[in-house]
C-alpha cells in the first residue's frame, strides 16, 4: 500500500485526500468487455470499410438471429402492467424464481424449488454474486478453465482469489484435463468453474465426462459452478446434460440467463440455481452468503423479472429450431470459407454456442507476432473486430462470432481472406522442413 | 481469520473445502432491504388486518402515485425496437448519457458532457460503483449523515471503509452540523455523502448552506458525493439547488435515478454525474477507477437505457405537478392525524421526499423499549410495517412512507392510533414533573 503522501494531489489550491481504487484497474484489465471495446475504440479504419464487430443481438443481425416477438411483447406487457414498479425481494420475485425452477427441472432428478433460485442482472452478475460469496479466505484458490470466459478471472481477481487454470484438451473433443485439474488443486481450492456448452470451444460434455467431473470434485471437496448460459444453443449430435444431474454427488451451482438463447444479452436477466439435495451449500454458509450479497448488489429490473415467466414459457419451439438451423448453416459456411485461410485451424467443428475457436499459426504470416497482434492489425486494416485468444487465457488462438447470419459470416471471411492475402508468407519463403504449412486444416474443417 | 480446520464440513462422505463469505453478512446486516423485508417476513398477523407496507410503486398506490404512461410506453417501445438487444458499452449507451447530461445541465454553470455521465442499475448501484472506486486504502474513512440512507453504510462496510457520522440538526431545519463534520474528519477522510433533498428528514438545503459545505469539503480535501435521487419530489417553498453548482470549489459526484421522481424503483436505471470542471477526479484516478469498476459490474438493462431519453424528455410537467399536489395533501393529512399520536413528534414538516421522520417518545408508552421494539410490535399487532430509525442510524425515530395516497395515509394513522391507544401510559401513570408529555407535538405539526 502506498503511503498517503503519494496520493495527495495539489489541485485548486487544496490537497485532495482521495484517489481511485487501483484494485478495480487490476481486475478490469482482464475483462472481455474492456478488451473488446478497447479494440473497437482503437479501430483506425485504414480499410475504408465499415466496422464489423459481430456480436449477438446487433440490430443488423439476420432475422434468424433476432430475439422472438413473444419475448419482446412479454417485456412490453410487463412495463405497462403496473406490477413491475415497486422494489422486489432481493432474491428475485417469487414468480420469476418459480419459472426458472420449472424451466430447469425437466431434466433434473432432484427438483429445484423456487427458493433454490436467485434472479440476477444477467449471467455476469450471477458470476459476481457466486464468486464474492465464496471469498473471504485470502489463501483460497479457484479452478478456472483454459480457455475460458474472462469475467470469472476478473471477479476472482477482485475478490482476492488465487486463480489456477485447468486445461481443455483440443485432441479429446475439448474434454477437461482431469489429471491436470487434480494436480492444480490443493487444500485451499474451493470451487471449479465448468462452462457447458463450452464457450469458446463449442463442445458439449458427455454424461460420462460430467460424471467423472462430479466424482473428482467430490474427492477434492470442492463445489462445481456450472455455467450453462448456452444451454439453448446446442446444434450438434451430442445432447446437452445439465450438471445439476450430479448434485447428489457434489453441490452444483448452475448459472444461466436468457442472453444467448433469446439473443438478447442487453436485457440483463439471469439466475443462480442451487442444486444441492444434500444441503451442503446451506450447512457451509454459502446459501447465507449469497442471500446476504444479494442485499448489497443491484436487483435486476423488475420489468424483466415480471416478463421472465412468459419469456420462458411462451417462446415457440420453432424460435429455437430456426436458430439452430441457422447456426448449422453458419458453421458449414465458416468451415468451407476457412479453407482459404490456412493460418487458422479448427480442431473440432463446434456443436454449440456461436463461435469458431481457431488455432492461429503465426509462422505462416509475415510480421504477426501473436494473436493480439493479429487481431489488432485486423482491426486496423480490415475494420474487423475478433477476440484474441489471450483474452480467454490461450495465446495464439482466435475467437470468431458466427451467430449473426450468413451475410455477416461471408463478410468476416472476405476480410480475413484479404488480410491473409496481404500477410501470408509467400511460397518461396516457406522452409521445406519447416512447420509452416498446417496439414490438418483442410482435412479437419 | 478462522483457520481452515474450522471451515471443513463433513457431508456426503467428503470434506468440503468451501464456505460462505462472512463479510457479506456483516455488510448486509445494515441494509434497509434486509431489515424491512425481514420485518415484513416476520409479521405474525395477530391483527387479522391485511399487511400494510407502504412503499413507492406498489400496484395498490393511488393514481397520483403511479408512474406515467409516457414512461411505460417508452419502455415498451424500447423492448420492441430491436435496438436494445446487444451488449452496450460498460459506461452506458451514449444516448442515455447524453440525455442525463442534458437533463441535469439546466441549472449547472459548468455543463456536463455525455462522457461525464455513467449509467447504472439504479441509484443503489451508483452508490456501489462510487464507494468501491474510492476504496483500497484500509485506513480511509468516509463521512455519512446521521440519519442517513443505510446502503451507504452497507457498501462502505463491504469496501473496507471506516464509517464516521456527522449529524443533521433537527433544531436547524436539518442542516448539517458543519463543526461536527469537521471534527469527525482527519487526514484519512476521502469523501462526504450529502443527501439532498434529504431522505429521511424531508428538508431541502439552501444555496448558502451548500456553499458552506463546498468550502468546508475543499478545506478538508474531500470530495462531495451528492445523492439527489429525490430531486423531482420537492413540494415545499425551498427550491432545490444541485450540489454541482459548487463544483468549481470542490469535485462533486452526483447520483440520481428515475426511481423516486417517476415512482418506479423496480425499473432500476440511474446515473453517476462527474461535476468536476477542474479535472480533479481525473487527475486523482477516480474517473479511471469508476470506468474500470463498470467493467466488473452488471450493466443496466439496455431496454431501460434505450427508453431513458424519452422518459426524461417526454414526461409531461403535469405528471410531476400532480404528484407534488398529492404529496402536499398527504403531508397535511398526516400532520393532522399525528395529533392523535403524541408519542410521535415531527420537528419539521417535510418539504421534499415522501416520508415523515418522527421522534419517538417511548416514555409515553408502556413496555416499548425503543424504536425497533415499537416497529416490531406494530407489525405484529397492526400488520403495519414502518422503518425504525435505528435502521437509518438514529435510535428512537421512525420513518413513515406517506407517498402512497390519502386512503393509505388514513389507514396508516388508524392503525397507529389503535396501537397507541393500547400502549399509551394511562394519565394516572404520568409523573407530574416528568417529561412524558411532549408539549411540542401539536404546535409543531
Amino acid at each position: 500500500m502506498a503511503s498517503y503522501g503519494d496520493n495527495n494531489c495539489a489541485g485548486n489550491g487544496s490537497v485532495w485526500r482521495f484517489k481511485g481504487n487501483v484494485a478495480t484497474s487490476d481486475a478490469a484489465a482482464v475483462t472481455l468487455r474492456k478488451l473488446a471495446f478497447g479494440m473497437f475504440k482503437n479501430c483506425s479504419l485504414n480499410s475504408g470499410k465499415p466496422v464489423l464487430f459481430p456480436t449477438p443481438g446487433e440490430p443488423s443481425a439476420s432475422p434468424d438471429f433476432k430475439t422472438c416477438p413473444e419475448a419482446e411483447e412479454a417485456v412490453a406487457a410487463a412495463a405497462r402492467s403496473g406490477m413491475a414498479n415497486s422494489y422486489a425481494s432481493s432474491h428475485g420475485s417469487f414468480k420469476a424464481r418459480r419459472a426458472v425452477a420449472d424451466d430447469l427441472n425437466g431434466e433434473l432428478p432432484a427438483k429445484l424449488r423456487a427458493e433454490d433460485v436467485y434472479i440476477t442482472s444477467g449471467c455476469n452478475h450471477a458470476i459476481e454474486v457466486v464468486i464474492d460469496s465464496l471469498a473471504g479466505n485470502p489463501a483460497a484458490n479457484i479452478l478456472l478453465p483454459r480457455p475460458g470466459y474472462p469475467h470469472y478471472d476478473a471477479r476472482a481477481v477482485y475478490s482476492g482469489f488465487e486463480i489456477r487454470k485447468y486445461d481443455l484438451l483440443p485432441k479429446s473433443d475439448w474434454e477437461i484435463d482431469l489429471d491436470g485439474l487434480e494436480a492444480a488443486s490443493d487444500e485451499n481450492t474451493v470451487a471449479m468453474v465448468l462452462i457447458n456448452p463450452n464457450n469458446p470451444c463449442g463442445n458439449v460434455y458427455t454424461y460420462d465426462h460430467l460424471n467423472k467431473v462430479a466424482e473428482l470434485a467430490k474427492k477434492l471437496g470442492i463445489m462445481v459452478i456450472s455455467d450453462e448460459v448456452y444451454d439453448h444453443l446446442v446444434y450438434g449430435d451430442m445432447p446437452f446434460v445439465p450438471m445439476g444431474k450430479f448434485a447428489s454427488i457434489v453441490p452444483v451451482i448452475t448459472l444461466g440467463s436468457i442472453s444467448k438463447g433469446w439473443v438478447a444479452p442487453g436485457w440483463r436477466i439471469g439466475w443462480i440455481a442451487m442444486n444441492d439435495p444434500n444441503g451442503i451449500l446451506r450447512s457451509t454458509g454459502v446459501v447465507q452468503a449469497i442471500e446476504d450479497f444479494l442485499e448489497l448488489t443491484p436487483q435486476p429490473s423488475l420489468i424483466l423479472q415480471e416478463a421472465l415467466p412468459d419469456i420462458l414459457e411462451k417462446t415457440p419451439k420453432e424460435f429455437f429450431a430456426k436458430k439452430i438451423r441457422a447456426m448449422r448453416r453458419s458453421v458449414e459456411l465458416s468451415c468451407e470459407r476457412l479453407k482459404d485461410i490456412p493460418c487458422l485451424y479448427c480442431p473440432k467443428k463446434p456443436e454449440s454456442c456461436s463461435y469458431l475457436w481457431l488455432k492461429l499459426d503465426t509462422s505462416m504470416l509475415d510480421n504477426i507476432k501473436n494473436d493480439f497482434d493479429f487481431c489488432t492489425k485486423l482491426v486496423s486494416e480490415e475494420s474487423l473486430v475478433l477476440i484474441p485468444g489471450v483474452a480467454l487465457g490461450a495465446e495464439n488462438w482466435v475467437r470468431i462470432s458466427i451467430g449473426t447470419g450468413e451475410s455477416v459470416v461471408e463478410e468476416i471471411f472476405n476480410r480475413l481472406k484479404s488480410f491473409y492475402g496481404r500477410h501470408a508468407i509467400s511460397k518461396k519463403d516457406i522452409k521445406v522442413n519447416g512447420d509452416v504449412i498446417n496439414q490438418n486444416v483442410v482435412s479437419v474443417v
